[in-house]
């Protein structure tokens, strides 16, 4: 009974886990519409006049959703090898505390009026991700933004120094009659302005200070080219590197030491030398 | 009789399908101008000034436009090969669509009403992109585009997921006493707010608000290097390709019809031929 | 007497258009200093608090620079070979405009109180670019511009078809009553859109245009990668050329036939030959 | 004792300028953590509602800061060798800067209610900045910077053109009545449009101004690609002369010493000696 109970826990997790069987890409496109389906419904209870119609639905099938997303997660823990690191992991966490709120109402019925919590089921939106993994261009792009970390990370202090140096200096210019009521709010604003967002609901109202923002606004127009050269560099590399591989199987000629042959060269186009003939 | 009628068909097909005659180039810029005056008239037309004076020409000058593109369009579905590809293609539904809500008119009086409708006459707009195919410089554009579509999808679905995420944290902070009244008004929100837009319409109000709004802001503003990333480092690769074509000597090898030598090659990679012995 | 005429014209001609000699580059920095401080006159002048307290002097100060500017648009008129062609270029014409404003004011005394008029002598700042033809960093960002304007001249139209569609698709959607008055008003917000300016002096009201808004905020947001991605390719295409010129002396070893040898070179990489012993 | 002295200097300096020793590491560390702390009480205590309650501890740790900057200040300008060098060096004034505010309290007692002094003890934040020097990474970000240089000069002046004219032409077109109450203001708006902020606090009312400004915001949207594309050339060029020297097998000729040797060669491009025979 063992090897079959062992048996079942195996075929549980190879459709649980595993893309490769028919009944496993099944379950992952039924997991991923019963998330997108479940998030919809979130999104639209919000919204006072759905919720006023159709309320009552609406929490009828968040049970449904419920269930399903709390027995799918019991099977996981229990098909899982190693049980301790899925559930202390990245997506183990947000399994559990997508379906953690609807338990917590029953314990202290309070919960229920909490919309915070409530939002936290969205939270599962983020399993679609765990579908990204598959996806071979999703690594191109991750590998390109892990390999320019260090200079974003340099971007990003600079800009938060920008933003602490502009936010103080508009503070003491214009000063809180003017909208710029402590550093935080000014550092706020220059938030909103060097990311050119601008929604104009602090704005400058001195010279001196409409100058200054003149210049933050120009370096943050200009700045946005940093990231994106960083970024553009790194993936032309990537690229670059890719292309290079794919025209080089050989990378040398075993007669003449000559390099940088095509994929489908049979000859060396330095010395002659066939590369199938002879036993290198 | 059926070969003259034949022949009248072939000719007018000629005129609208083609464009290296005459004729054809001439019909051509005939129709496009007479596709931009259009535009420009149901532009104008939506001018209450303009209107109140001019309505009546405005009119008559419609009338004029929808017989040609009524004759247009029924032209190109006399002549063209395959009749029931073009009415079904994108082009065909648009030709269609355009002429449209003037008949309508007559069948329902009512629907002369509908400014919708009338906005439909500017789909003929699209037209003048059919003329795009001839300009070399958008295949090259079209063609980084579509190399670069599983990247542009990955990138939309983390922004739409980004989108969502915040809609909810923003609506659960803010709640509706500070306009961000549901979640899908939240979503409105962050997506003005990632693309740097910033109308200003709705803005938070609390410091924890805020706060993420900063994040949300940086995040928008640094996370355009991505897609940038993407379409420049592919229109570099296709301009190298290009480049690298441009720089090989011999087309084809002379001997097997090899193509894509490298400069410097003194054999064949296929056949193993010495292109300066020879004398090709 | 008439060589000594023409020598003085020679001379004058030399200050005015050359900048290698001491003279000429003397007299392009006085030039494009007055040219600079007339400027900051004109936007002084403009501010009423400055006007009313220091008004007359700034007229008088006028003067001296219309002065200036006059007897230079003489001699250049004077001593230019092809008078024609200076007269009717570009440059020319600036010149002639940014001194016509005072002079008109003697023959028909309402122009002094056109505003219009006067700042047309700003336009001299254009000159300063005449300067910039020496410069050889902004050749490369011409000619990169330059080469890449068919790709623009595509991007610009399609930007303008989505202005001009989503324009009329607003005005249906929201109507005169929520600020979108008339499509040419539409077009303007969805410019302001489009383009992440955001004012929000116009924003959508309705869900539906919220939601066709939200659609065209990340097209703009992410269809600026497009003239990146365009000038970007093309700027490396021009520095990887000049890169490739730099490394390139001999195109081909004159014994052996390898190409790509580097400036330096003195043997060849892959014969060994001595390149400056031998006579080829 | 004056070699103890000297040698207690030496022990200082270096645990002062030097990061490769654990005293020195540690030193540095603790430096920017104050710093970071000095920073962070300086932005609270402009908040009043955190004054209010903890305004007299926040006095109070201020008074430790300045204690400990002021200290490290006299240890740095004692031990420097080149004591002229630092104290009029960019880091050098900061320090100086960050502790003056502090001092001159004492000496006119009025000094301590501008807020303007309080927030210069801010400029301690560009001392973090010391350490990106030893951070590999920022040093190609400057290099990059730097080497575009002339590029951006010529950016920015086409930039700052276009926002003197397009201000004074808004300014005769929309005028006063509009909020383009002079150039310098109009030229802010400009600023703010061509930099798609778009705060909204100015924006055009006539149908001239909404057309002009238009064609700004589209021109602001798509000069963008100009500051991107050189940033973005430069660090593609660094980062492939960086892969270039990587793929070269011999850094250096074991003969003459010559460097940067193409893969393939078999043969010393500048002393002629052949790499393979040759036992090195």
């Amino acid at each position: 009974m063992a090897t079959k109970e062992h048996s079942w826990k195996h075929r549980i997790r190879q459709i649980i886990y595993q893309t490769d069987t028919p009944a496993g890409y099944l379950f992952d496109v039924l997991l991923i519409l019963s998330i997108l389906i479940n998030s919809l419904l979130i999104i639209l209870e919000s919204v006072e006049g759905i919720r006023m119609v159709h309320g009552q639905k609406m929490i009828n099938l968040q049970y449904i959703f419920v269930a399903i997303f709390t027995i799918e997660y019991g099977l996981r823990v229990y098909t899982v090898e190693n049980r301790r690191a899925y559930v202390m992991s990245f997506f183990g966490i947000i399994d559990f505390l997508a379906i953690l709120p609807f338990y917590l109402a029953f314990v202290m019925p309070v919960a229920r009026l909490f919309p915070v919590l409530r939002t936290l089921r969205l939270l599962r939106l983020f399993s679609v991700f765990k579908m990204v993994r598959y996806v071979d261009e999703a690594g191109v792009l991750l590998k390109a933004l892990r390999a320019s970390r260090p200079k974003i990370i340099i971007f990003l202090s600079t800009i938060l120094l920008i933003i602490v140096i502009m936010g103080a200096l508009m503070y003491t210019i214009e000063g809180p009659e003017n909208g710029f009521v402590d550093i935080p709010e000014s550092m706020y604003w220059a938030v909103v302005t060097v990311s050119t967002v601008g929604y104009g609901d602090i704005s400058p109202q001195t010279e001196l200070g409409k100058l200054l923002a003149s210049v933050l606004m120009i370096t943050g127009y200009g700045i946005i080219a940093v990231p994106t050269g960083i970024i553009t560099s790194e993936m032309s590399r990537v690229s670059r590197e890719a292309e290079k591989q794919e025209n080089l199987p050989l990378a040398r000629c075993p007669q003449c030491g000559q390099g940088k042959h095509m994929k489908e060269a049979m000859y060396c186009y330095a010395c002659g030398v066939n590369f199938h003939k002879k036993n290198f």
